[in-house]
């Protein structure tokens, strides 16, 4: 300890490394290094891209941590969210150390852990509130915020140089409905001590004005109970938002309607709360699916996932009539209590049509409100705390550059706002902050039980796959390739109608022979590579004529 | 005729069968009929879902027409936009029959035609608003309207039981920014006069309020270049909003701007347009790309494509740093003058991320006014022409609902709102209305040069390639099926990099030699589909099992 406090005062720098999360929505992982001690906050995959086909989730390239290893002190985790603890279970089978989270977060991780099979061999740490845990070099103090998850914390993570501020998501919510509203105090307090910079969610940071109370949802629930009280009700929403949950709840129970949870994601997270005394949820309120027949339909309501459109997912399965047991129709009420995330506008729209078409009266307006902060919480943030540098993190780099002009109108001049890249490495000592150097990054795919596999080379081959098909060529030669031995045979996938493409078919096939007879006997012809470029030229020139696709062509040679 | 007088008298109905457009945007076509005449409103296109892999758009099954071919009298076109002009040259090789539209609207349908090389064999019958014109036992008058193109009308289409009025895609603008204001006379004329259905634009059925006028985005335009006198100026829009293109060279010679314009569809609408006198743009306003750089950038301004995010427009390509002659940077400022059409918003967004990171200042909101009415505008129009059946078009089921509720509260009662399914026939006479009956609908596919030749097994089979890509097994046996002559050869494409995945492919090699050798030589080892299954079944429950995905097997057989 002697040592690295010397080293300290020959000038040692905080190290800031996002290794993700700064060119996408999710897989937020950052990487904070002083001396010996590397701490993580969040660990987060993200969905994938339209043109990943195939592929379930990402994660992100932890090479650094790896290499670094026996400095990794262990994982913060500030909230319970997919994109904040979805990499978990990945990272912890290369990387064994603990994780620091908040009851219902913990609660949150140890499922997923449990599904992976980790749960004994990882090391946990609940935290409460204002509480700091110690990790190497640092200590890490949680910090009440309010989000649309409960449990949501900020982080202030303070080693010799200084003191960052990380607002993980979050929103000012002065009424929430469960807990306490943030701890504006105590940003005030750290930014009266003095905070070297402040990391702050910039999802919202596009919008005017300030993010209403989640107890305004409350209100509108309410009142869409008392308007529609000769319907059922179904209503879906965010699996995670609990307070959500427990707002439909009230109403539920207000309004006399028993309540039925369906869908996995949602019965989990209902059941975790619950159990963690997060949720209460009155005796005799929850039904299960089989007891939903013995209650009219105005004295039940269905809360459901599949707010986003998810094909999987409940409501879904309900829309489109694959649902064992639920079936919609005329006299039920269905509100989307959500917005369309960016880019699930058309599924949940496809949704809404079906629902309509069954003759269900349906509102997907005004039944929620957003879990980030805009523009003018934001201020308040950066008012309370006055952090001498500014790192918007958290959202696209149009939401980072909005959450640096809102710094900028503060103030701030242009020095003192980083926006940074996922893999560049953030120098800062008490006087300077700058970029020096970088690190790897990256997506790592996963695919079924495939985790890396699926790299560019397989994606590409997906992407033309489903553009144009594929056109397979087989046959077979002699040793010497002088001789056809075999076919050629040819198949395809993906690219015409078969049956209906005989003409087309035929004069692949003698296009195919052409080529095929102009290599044998040539020189060179034992060169299967001829063939096979000759083949795939050829044909690939006469279906391009013939169609104007490019099926990918695959000869494929036996030697007989 | 006498007959056709006395068949009235006794009853003929006359037919109303949308073959298109109500099950989704776009593939707008819907034929009339009355005895021996039939006319058909509009023939367009919609663009491939997300899941249509490969293809290029989609156009309506006219098998109805094509079976009635002798009866059809010809198109008549509300207005010059894909979802309503784009299938045409596609039908019009299949049944020959005349165009009837107003100028402009004819003059982009003529660009199509020649394209096709349709010019010379289509009759095409130029009218102005005010014009009747008779087709069979119709006639149709031209209405002038507003909307996001110029030269957009209504029809009111008359025969012996009565008139329909079809308003296209409208807006109700009282100060446009060219020609006339929508011509609301003429609807209350229609009205008083009697009309017995309305076929009314849906699309903005869910919006509050009235649609703004189109000269009001002249104004933020304005505003803007007054703002950013400083920097170079790109601007994107819609090609076919020629009013927009106008407002956009108005504000450029204000401010002493060149304009340049980007885009093939841009350049090509703004020279017919031009060329038809509906763009009178002043002399040495436009430049071209290459006398770009002659002028400082605050004195020019780049009107492009791409504000949808399409990858291969030109401000996507500016933004990848893809285009030839046109760099984004810093003392750029790009406007949209637009706002995502459904499904876009991660395409716009990702082009939004590009150009900011290349340091150009971005403006996306509200600079754009939508071009359909809202529903103050349709309860306008409603008023105006009473009629005694109202038909909701133009839209997703969930707008065509929501103008129904318009109706139902401005009065009709159930039986008077028609919300159609496309291949619907609604029969009305003077008395009664009701649908009596289906014909054939569906959307055909065009990849490439093919139209129809993809199906739903070629787009379930580029699916599955894209989802899990495909494996390739191929040997050669003897032709009795006791001896395996060469092979198995394994090839993979789309499924996981080879390269990392040796031991599986080898696993699978044995696992495929297994299969085969348990086939050889056993009862009906001569039948291939024995091999084929066995395959098929032995490999799939492999990879299933290492991977948990589930590639398609293709078994080549050849015969030595």
């Amino acid at each position: 300890m002697k040592k690295a406090r010397e080293k300290k005062r020959i000038g040692s720098k905080l190290r800031i490394i996002p290794l993700g999360g700064l060119e996408q929505i999710g897989m937020n992982i950052t990487a904070f290094e002083f001396e010996g001690s590397i701490l993580v906050v969040d660990c987060g995959l993200a969905f994938p891209e339209d043109d990943m086909f195939g592929i379930d989730l990402v994660i992100p390239d932890i090479t650094y941590l790896e290499e670094n290893r026996d400095k990794v002190k262990g994982f913060v985790i500030t909230h319970g969210h997919e994109d904040h603890i979805g990499a978990l279970p990945y990272v912890l089978k290369r990387l064994n150390v603990p994780v620091y989270a908040t009851r219902l977060t913990m609660g949150l991780i140890e499922h997923k852990l449990m599904e992976h099979d980790l749960l004994e061999s990882t090391r946990r740490c609940v935290v409460t509130f204002g509480q700091t845990v110690k990790l190497g070099s640092f200590s890490v103090e949680f910090i009440k915020t309010n989000h649309s998850i409960v449990d949501a914390a900020a982080l202030a993570i303070t080693c010799p140089v200084g003191t960052i501020v990380h607002t993980g998501d979050f929103k000012v919510d002065y009424t929430p409905v469960f807990g306490d509203a943030i701890d504006l105090q105590r940003f005030g307090e750290l930014g009266r001590q003095g905070v070297l910079a402040l990391m702050c969610d910039s999802t919202n940071a596009e919008r005017a004005g300030s993010t209403a109370s989640e107890r305004t949802v409350g209100g509108t629930i309410d009142h869409l109970f008392q308007e529609h009280r000769d319907t059922r009700i179904i209503i879906a929403t965010f699996a995670s938002n609990v307070d959500r949950v427990r707002q439909i709840i009230n109403s539920a129970c207000r309004y006399g309607r028993k309540v039925l949870v369906e869908g996995r994601s949602m019965v989990n997270i209902i059941e975790t709360a619950t159990r963690l005394g997060y949720l209460n949820v009155p005796e005799n309120t929850l039904i299960d699916a089989d007891q939903l027949r013995n209650f009219p339909g105005e004295q039940t309501v269905i809360i459901t996932t599949g707010s986003q459109g998810e094909s999987m997912a409940a409501l879904s399965r309900m829309a489109e009539d694959m649902h064992r047991r639920i079936t919609i129709g005329p006299g039920d009420t269905v509100i989307f209590s959500s917005n369309p995330i960016p880019g699930n506008e058309k599924a949940v729209t496809h949704v809404i049509n079906k629902l309509l078409r069954k003759g269900a009266d349906v509102i997907f307006q005004d039944v929620h409100v957003s879990g980030h902060a805009c523009q003018e919480d934001i201020k308040l943030i950066y008012t309370l705390v006055q952090p001498r540098y500014a790192i918007p993190v958290h959202g696209e780099y149009r939401h980072l550059k909005a959450q640096a002009k809102i710094a900028r109108d503060l103030g701030y001049d242009r020095d003192s706002i980083f926006i940074l890249n996922s893999g560049d490495v953030l120098e800062l000592d008490e006087e300077t902050a700058r970029v020096n150097g970088r690190v790897q990054v990256g997506a790592v795919l996963v695919d079924g039980l495939g985790v890396g596999d699926v790299g560019n080379v397989v994606l590409r081959d997906r992407q033309h796959l489903a553009e144009d098909g594929i056109v397979i060529v087989c046959f077979a030669l002699d040793p010497s390739g002088r001789t056809l031995t075999a076919g050629p045979e040819i198949t395809s996938r993906g690219f015409v109608y078969v049956k209906e493409a005989d003409a087309l078919m035929e004069e692949a096939d003698q296009v195919v022979r052409e080529a095929i007879e102009k290599c044998l006997g040539s020189r060179g012809s034992s060169d299967r590579n001829r063939f096979r470029t000759a083949v795939k030229n050829s044909l690939g020139d006469f279906f391009w004529r013939k169609t104007m696709r490019r099926p990918m062509i695959l000869p494929m040679i036996l030697e007989v």
